[in-house]
């Protein structure tokens, strides 16, 4: 339950960055609501085609659709409130790339792959939406640029993988790593620490 | 042997419309090839490999390989008098986006998917090449900023699951919402009729 | 293992040249990080993705990350003096497109696919990466503008299914068609040999 409710507070955070960054650059009604899809559930998409998990999640399970639509026509209505929301919208995304990481490690782990695969699935799970909603409005990916975002969710995946070594209870690590991960990223923000400087 | 005879004739149509792109995009002989595939063959690669169908439907029936390669020596050759046909590719495409549309709803029924993601499915299937066109060549997708499009794909998609439930038998629910999907795409671009704007 | 050694010569080469774009964009650490995988593994991926080859192989064999790693540490370590390793950098990368269509194309065999579909799918694991490489930096992909990449790719592939048709050993077709790929994308840059203009 407690999982379910991170998961769909994810989904949502991600939906709605979608629909911001659609209607900043004014797309249509339905381009709005593809970006927020994509935004939502690309980095997953791509996890399960990755492994061969198909159909992709979302196609299986209807909440995602469910929740995403719902989001869409809220943030539509309430458009003009949103930038009040800017603050908890930040921290269900942060959450949401906690969380994300983990489920994209946990599928790696049962698919068998070597840790260093599956944290790069758990990073690809949290960031690859967000790098397709940007290819698809025609910008270089957000993630490419600035902040530590995929860096957060590389140290908190394989601070799981070393918890798990160190033999800590599997739950434990679990939820250590999505601590990290969001940690990370807050901190990262609030210190405006960037990654090092590789052009001077 | 009909099915079959739309089912090319959407394809030529859809890969003259990634000629034409690619054209004013000044790519060279290579690219105007590829584009057109991708637009042709784009759509139903995504949607074969959401479901996990593979290899995709391109790679075991040569018909779409050779039929686009003809097109694209056609369209190549002919290339000055294409302006001319502006119209008729325009029905073509038409024709196109409502097959394709259910060629993708058919198959997700096969898999055994829900109603609403079948639906996406046949959406996909219908608009992705021209997203993937769009960006290869460094749009924004045309569908996500004007026109009815993939509304129509959406709409006629869920006539075609109510006429189902409605038990419409389906050979006749599927020829409806092919219909319907034309028909809406023909009177949204006749009258002008677009998405309603969400700027205001 | 020289097969091996010639893939691994390859993978560093296209890792290169994606941090090469990388920092011309002025991408942060993951982002060239992520272009540089983008570029060595991204034909490969689509490959198996399109065949239902999953896991993709660089998930299962860790050779190509731990090659990639240790790649953009170097490269970013010796960016001053990446300019004047460019004539190596093009053999490899030439190499390596050679080497990379024939392993697609005995994917595609191992598959029982069409040898259209074969040449299809070498093409695409030669040249894909560097096609998504400059999605993801925004610009047209190089290969539709410029210079014969993938005709070379096509051409050689299609001498491999030429020759075993007329009963030439298997290992001496692939051999013979590397070197032709790499012969004509060679000859093509030494004598600026371009595919055929078609916009006069």
């Amino acid at each position: 339950m407690f999982y379910f409710v991170i998961d769909i507070l994810g989904t949502i955070a991600f939906a709605i960055s979608g629909v911001l960054v659609a209607m900043e650059k004014k797309l249509d009604l339905f381009g709005v609501i593809i970006i927020a899809f994509v935004t939502a559930i690309g980095g997953g998409t791509l996890r399960d085609l990755l492994i061969g998990d198909t159909p992709v999640v979302w196609m299986r399970d209807s909440v995602y659709v469910i929740t995403i639509s719902g989001t869409v026509v809220f943030a539509i209505l309430f458009r003009k409130k949103l930038r009040y929301l800017r603050t908890s919208l930040f921290l269900f995304d942060t959450i949401g790339i906690g969380l994300y990481t983990m489920v994209g490690i946990e599928k790696g782990v049962q698919a068998e792959l070597l840790p260093v695969m599956c944290v790069a699935l758990g990073t690809i799970t949290a960031s690859f939406g967000g790098v397709l909603r940007d290819i698809l409005c025609n910008e270089i990916p957000v993630i490419f640029r600035k902040e530590i975002y995929a860096t957060a969710c590389i140290l908190g995946g394989s601070f799981y993988f070393l918890l798990t070594y160190l033999t800590v209870k599997d739950q434990y690590a679990f939820l250590a790593a999505i601590v990290l991960v969001i940690s990370i990223r807050l901190l990262a923000v609030r210190f405006k620490i960037a990654l090092p400087n590789i052009y001077s």
